[in-house]
């Protein structure tokens, strides 16, 4: 195949951060070729109110017209039933966990689910989506490390899936072959998104490179290729959300403490493409990054009026740094080339 | 205890590099309280003749008078019997296998032993020692990581002792409980070398931090208890070998491709010495770092006719950077506080 209509993908995990980093990554969901993008909220200080989720998501349409922005909340104690109710009836798509400490803007994470019970039921009655961070932190002297912090979460998914059999949730960033059994056991309302670096990264890509370093952090070809598997499958249980994560290049360079996240979203589709023409699966590229997420995230029809994104065998080269020098940030594979580009029609 | 004569202490696994780094580097040796310091010969082009060896012995004894240097050869194919036997007769003490590719500087490491045989049938008969560094090159869709590649190498290091039963062989820098049964595993003239960093890191601690970041990378948290316990342990096949691995920081700043090596030398019985305290060994820290090297190369009495080292329990506090900006390097553990000091007397 040399092109393949996509329709109009959705990148249901993204970050596309404040200030200038905001104004200068906003555009490129479109870029990457989506046209659906579900925004994380680990912001600073973190989205914890519906209408701090509609302030941002109005920042963001605002720089970038064409793409539509779907805002989620960051679970912490301001957030209880009652808002809940209140966020669903304002068009708040979901909230996120992030497990305290585990990665960026996860300071003021949850290290407890039990007192959150309540919010899940809330969630579950007013069809909000629960995505998780799925990641015990790593504590020193216990041996939970960046290796096994996300196959020791997994009781935890089941657990919830059990607990609350309506609530839809999202074990958010698959990286390992546990986690894609873990989905797969659970009900049909449980699904996991699939960056697209963990669909070729692996814990030697990321020893040394500060630019491949992500949380949670690659790991084993073995998980690798249970991803590859399980994202080019076709599967409805799994669909794209790139996890893209820009940090400025200046902050990358900090040798003793490098900020987790990999940014792919200006080049996001291509990434992805190529995975799958690697894995001869592009005939199910189009569930993967476009069917499943909307199905899931029951968004069927939202913004199908614009033009449609074609997938072309044409090679493109990553450029080196996306923004100013020090400020910018320094995309996924970059200076390699790579065999598929997007076109909008 | 509030302090302890060590004696003269060895290091049995130095790097100590060329040019303006290694005069920054080398009188760190007796700053970091040893005696005695095993050069590594991975130089650019590497060490490969006894007369380079003995020429490198020379340039580093001029810039530290008071540290005697024991100086090796990088295993290639310019290395025969003979040069061997030639080898020995002029005061080499060993020879040093680097696996092609799996760390700085190696290149043009070894990829096939068989070919050697002839070379370590030499050895045994001369009497030198081989040093291994002792994993197996990652290799891309193979199942190899930084993570198991030293296990993958154990059999190996058995297999060496089987068919050279006399072959004083040295497991550089353990990083597994893995590796470590399997020098206890082996015949006694098989030891294991320990780093400081080792008996600390895990890969929590080099995930995102470059300073950190050496090979073989350090491991779980079982691993690491596994070396503290071989290590403090007192057994003779374990001593001290800091693998103090210094690299510019401005290189350490690359983010895609940091240097792996983690410089301890200026510090190296302090940190050794902060593990054994809180392991309450100190009775066993002498022999770690003084007599179970000397014994396993033969070198009881080597430079022991100057001053005596003591640990004395005194707060130090590890300096930020050792050298000039950019071109200096990062000591390990840089500005943190530390319980032991040393003196010279």
């Amino acid at each position: 195949m040399t092109s393949i209509n996509l329709g109009h993908p959705v990148d249901m995990h993204v970050h596309l951060r404040q200030g200038e980093m905001m104004k200068l990554v906003t555009p490129t969901v479109k870029q990457g070729g989506f046209s659906v993008a579900y925004v994380m909220p680990n912001l600073v200080p973190p989205v914890t109110s519906p209408e701090r989720a509609l302030e941002y998501k109005q920042e963001l349409q605002a720089l970038a017209p064409d793409t539509e922005f779907m805002v989620t909340m960051y679970l912490s104690p301001e957030i209880t039933p009652e808002v809940v109710a209140d966020a669903a009836k304002k068009g708040v798509s979901g909230i996120k966990v992030y497990p305290a400490g585990v990665t960026t803007n996860s300071d003021q994470g949850v290290s407890s689910y039990e007192q959150y019970y309540p919010v899940f039921r809330a969630m579950e009655e007013h069809n909000l989506v629960l995505n998780l961070h799925g990641e015990c932190p790593s504590t020193p002297q216990s041996d939970i490390t960046v290796l096994n912090a996300e196959e020791r979460f997994l009781p935890t998914l089941g657990e919830l899936n059990k607990m609350f059999p309506k609530l839809r949730i999202v074990l958010e960033h698959c990286t390992t072959k546990a986690a894609v059994d873990a989905v797969n056991a659970c009900d049909d309302n449980v699904s996991g998104s699939i960056t697209a670096h963990h669909l070729s990264l692996i814990i030697d890509n990321w020893s040394g490179n500060a630019i491949n370093f992500c949380k949670p952090v690659a790991k084993l070809p073995s998980d690798r290729d249970a991803l590859v598997a399980a994202a080019t499958s076709g599967s409805p249980k799994f669909f794209f959300g790139s996890d893209s994560a820009p940090h400025p290049i200046k902050n990358k360079r900090t040798c003793n403490n490098a900020p987790a996240g990999v940014f792919t979203q200006s080049h996001a589709l291509t990434y992805v493409a190529q995975v799958f023409d690697k894995a001869g699966k592009l005939d199910n590229l189009k569930k993967f990054v476009t069917d499943n997420g909307r199905k899931f995230y029951q968004i069927e029809n939202m913004a199908t009026s614009g033009p449609e994104v074609t997938v072309v065998r044409k090679e493109v080269v990553i450029p080196g740094l996306i923004g100013p020098e020090d400020d910018g940030v320094v995309p996924f594979r970059a200076g390699e080339k790579l065999d598929w580009t997007i076109e909008w029609n």
